[in-house]
């Protein structure tokens, strides 16, 4: 707010207010204007006060108020803010939330500014475009963009417009526009137009050096007028229309169209501007692709080498993010030999291998390598019965049912057995402990409140009765699932998982936060049991159809009941909320001054536990993982 | 407890139990019987005072009591209870968790009666197996599953025994045991042994009339010992052992042998007594087939029919359940020609279709159908761009780009957009709803806290300011997107969730799970959207792949704004708890009797909205989805 002096003792400005409240109720918004401009009431009340009244009577408002250098005022006094919400607190006690929700809600009351703008132009306009000019020049330079360009122009109109007398002179209009905005600013504004009448006149109003600028301004009139709106555009660091002028300019300056692009990125605009397959739509492309594989994005190299018909490039980038279908689509391109062919597949296959992506590696192997017995080998080395069934009677190849087929079957059904008892292991072992671990900090809890809350007890002092000179971290302890034939985790995601965990939990015992070290590794045993179930019905299916009926009946029977504990105890390793919360007091017969009391120091206990309330947030620590439970996995048929 | 009489003037229970407390600490086990017994303690303290005590010196126990009646009179008196717990509590004060607790941790202690039965046996066979004869017949009978086969043997050897003066006659200990148990039950159990002798034996001491059960009994010992006992088990209906007894019977049984498994469903265990491939195996396996196929499991009655080696069965089973792969295993076991082969493929690959599984349809018509024309069409119709544009360039049919390929690729990406489109358009509408009823809800909640929470305030008025006559069903609202082509839900779960919302949340203005409703529909779009990001990736790359990059561009736009709308809402829509929760009070200067007051009322006008709260506790309306973040799909060279 603007300092009044000694107006205050004579007008208070609660009084002043009232006054103006009634005017703006009134739509008497000159009367209104007075009194706020004699006792600096901020302009932005004329519209905030009721902005809808405003906008709806905007014409209104321009002919009361009439006077040019008042509509200015009032224009260069806007905010964005509202000051019945800001400034004027009192008078108006307008609830700042709602307001900020509507605000949220209404995206057009982001620019209050630009709708004032251009809702007084509008009306300027309409009334007398010259007598309102510098009111109108002002509502252009205010808008959250200012809009110098169109304000430009209208000087310039007004110099053209010779036959009326004007009220103002383009002369007057300038030195106006100009006390607005910065002369070099304006400069640049002239430049981008490329109209050299704008620039000069600006210019001379400038302090530039006219030996500086005349010289600069007549090479450019000497150059063709798309190349002239090129460097024009390029001076001015406009890249992106500078690509748009240089392109109409022909092939004789491609060369230096594409490096404009390649400085400055513009590869995706430019392939707008020529038509696919032409010659210059391909070297863009291929300049692109380059770019792209220089930072390793394979990918997406890969689909510019293609749209560059660069095929080979194409191939080395695809073969790259093994890409397999494309890889093939391009040495049809090529026109590549079988026996080339069959290298690249048999190379793609075992890398699509390595990425324990079996059935790809297959259909490669089978189709382009023209290897059989490799692909049926491949689908049985990835668990694919399936597939590896159809391959084998497809090409009557049976023979690997008994060769590798059933070895491999049995193989698979032992690991996983084994897999799943030494998680169930860990997972009863980390449970007991976590029981073991919550009594603990239950029972210091109780000491810290009896003892009144005060007293040296150390946070780590808690934990001493639990802690031993051995622990292992969460490392060790769990069963490695990366190395398990059944991981479909990759192993990055499980490092950068571990090496979380890793900073603050840790399963040593008697570590601060062993509970939630506890609990991450048994949401870690939950997620990757249930996200087995696809694989175990698959294999329970496949040992019985091979006969091996107890062996699928026994892996059924363990993962049901691993099922079946994880399920049990999912509630006692994340605890239900009312288990957890302390029970809130009720007003009744029992409740005495003592409830009270011990109610609030327990409010009081939980604060001093707030570093561990914050360990709680973790949504692993919070809440459980779902279960899968409406998948079907299970043979019914092996059902008792 | 038993009743004291007079007893408990003279001698107040709580000066006995001190004195058994001393004797077992000291382990005069027998003084402290003497005294329990004279003051009807009960006999589990003997055991339950010390557990690890009783056990590890059970010798002495023996040894010290001694008297057959009195050992006796300890072991009937056994019970699952730990009666330190619930009946002795005052004289113990043992913590009930902790006991349950340690309880639930060791399985061993939840069959207390058993390890002391066993325990007491081994010490009294130890001393004098023949002194002991009854009480050794006791801790048979008193185990929680009574081993009535053992004690009859042991009744028998002592018949036997005729060589030394045994303590007691075998007559003697048989009516012992038919003391202890029911002389039918005992019958069975004979009968069970397949032992004649011993059923004589207890049939004798029965009610049975020996005109009934030794013609029976006769008739038994003339059929052959495997079909004997075959007989006996299927009269004691015990067919897993009736099961395996007649398997060994050989063939001429073997109709009564599937008439037994098919009564009593049996196959599972049947298969396992027979050799695979053998022609009984074959039957069994054909059997369950059979059975499984009249419950409709297709799925599995084709893997029985495969076992039974009939694949023409397999075949149509295999062709119910859609598993394509096996479908054309069964073919070739058939010997199927090609034609025939083909015509099959042609059916599945239809089937296929109309299950959203493009690919594998793609796979029968090429591989099977030899339709190439309609397999690439089909990728293309399923949107397998990469596998469409492979199959176009392996079999040199790239006319299809153009004819099909480009048209169907546009089309998707505008169903894709005006989807993402109109579902946004929800969102948003759900979402501003969402805060008016909310805070419709706390305006009333605080009328009726400041309304001292009495008056005839009803329920169903407070959303009497929203309410409308019209309203819409979640049914209409939401973009159906069960028609959407990028439905990848099934009809049924769409279905069976949409009831399950329509039991009690309505879409419908001023219902009173409106709110419920609105989080649950704004889930639904959530999950829906966040699971598009394959479905995307892959379209914006074939589109810039094919030179429609302005139409890649415009989605990955569209679908990126609309995945940081959903992030940015997620907060709001899913309030954090500290929003929701009351402010708790906590000690300290500022609090006063109002404040507490105060906090109790807000307390107690929760309680009033309990019916809320249960309706809060549904995971949808509680957590908020978790988005895949770390899923790329994204293509960074459109990103500028």
């Amino acid at each position: 707010q603007m300092p009044r002096g000694n107006l205050e003792t004579v007008h208070p400005r609660a009084l002043v207010l009232t006054a103006v409240r009634k005017h703006l109720d009134k739509l008497q918004f000159n009367e209104a204007f007075m009194v706020m401009r004699k006792h600096r009431i901020n302009m932005n009340l004329l519209y905030d006060h009721n902005p809808a009244a405003f906008i709806s009577n905007v014409a209104m408002f321009v002919t009361q108020v009439a006077v040019v250098t008042h509509i200015n005022l009032f224009l260069t006094d806007l905010l964005e803010e509202d000051v019945t919400v800001t400034m004027y607190t009192a008078a108006y006690e307008r609830n700042k939330s709602l307001s900020a929700g509507s605000l949220q809600a209404t995206p057009s009351s982001l620019c209050k500014v630009n709708t004032i703008c251009d809702a007084v132009r509008k009306a300027l306009i309409g009334i007398d475009e010259n007598k309102y000019l510098l009111s109108i020049l002002t509502t252009y330079v205010r808008k959250s963009k200012p809009e110098l360009e169109q304000a430009l122009q209208l000087v310039k109109k007004l110099r053209a417009c010779t036959n009326e007398l004007p009220h103002i002179s383009a002369e007057e209009a300038l030195r106006y526009l100009l006390f607005l905005v910065d002369v070099n600013e304006l400069y640049d504004i002239a430049l981008g137009t490329y109209d050299f009448d704008l620039v000069l006149m600006v210019a001379e109003k400038s302090q530039k050096d006219p030996k500086e600028y005349i010289p600069f301004l007549n090479e450019l009139r000497r150059l063709e007028s798309s190349y002239r709106m090129y460097t024009i555009d390029k001076h001015l660091k406009r890249y992106e229309r500078a690509l748009s002028h240089i392109v109409k300019c022909g092939d004789e300056r491609f060369a230096e169209c594409m490096l404009l692009i390649n400085q400055h990125h513009l590869h995706v605009p430019a392939l707008q501007l020529y038509p696919p397959h032409s010659q210059q739509y391909k070297n863009i492309a291929i300049g692109y692709a380059e770019v792209l594989s220089g930072k390793r994005r394979h990918d997406e190299a890969a689909i510019f080498y293609v749209k560059g018909e660069i095929w080979d490039m194409a191939l080395t980038s695809f073969l790259a993010c093994h890409q397999w279908q494309q890889v093939f689509c391009m040495t049809a391109r090529l026109g590549y030999t079988q026996d080339r062919e069959a290298a690249v597949a048999r190379k793609l296959a075992e890398e699509l291998k390595g990425r324990n992506r079996h059935s790809e590696a297959a259909v490669v192997l089978e189709q382009y390598a023209g290897d059989l017995e490799e692909a049926i080998v491949t689908l049985i080395q990835g668990t694919q019965w399936d597939e590896a069934s159809r391959l084998m009677h497809k090409h009557k190849r049976t023979d690997f049912v008994e060769t590798d087929f059933k070895p491999r079957l049995l193989e698979s059904v032992d690991a996983l057995l084994g897999n799943l008892e030494s998680m169930k292991e860990t997972f009863l072992k980390h449970n007991a402990r976590l029981g073991v671990v919550r009594q603990e900090k239950e029972r210091a809890r109780l000491t810290f409140i009896e003892s009144g809350g005060g007293g040296g007890v150390q946070e780590g002092d808690l934990f001493s009765d639990t802690s031993s000179a051995t622990g292992e971290s969460i490392l060790s302890s769990a069963p490695s699932m990366s190395s398990s034939v059944y991981s479909k985790m990759s192993g990055r995601s499980v490092r950068n998982r571990r090496k979380a965990e890793l900073k603050k939990w840790r399963l040593k015992e008697g570590s601060e936060f062993e509970d939630c070290a506890l609990i991450a590794s048994l949401a870690k045993i939950v997620k990757y049991v249930d996200g087995l179930r696809d694989e175990v019905r698959s294999l329970v299916r496949t040992l019985v159809m091979f006969n091996y009926d107890s062996k699928g009946a026994e892996l059924q029977r363990q993962y049901d009941t691993f099922l079946t504990l994880i399920d049990s105890y999912l509630g006692e390793i994340w605890l239900e909320e009312d288990q957890e919360a302390d029970v809130k007091p009720v007003l009744g017969p029992t409740t005495t001054a003592n409830s009270i009391a011990l109610s609030l120091q327990q409010g009081h206990g939980q604060q001093s536990e707030s570093e561990e309330g914050t360990e709680k947030t973790d949504p692993i620590i919070k809440f459980a993982p779902v279960l899968q439970k409406d998948k079907k996995w299970k043979l019914y048929a092996l059902e008792t």
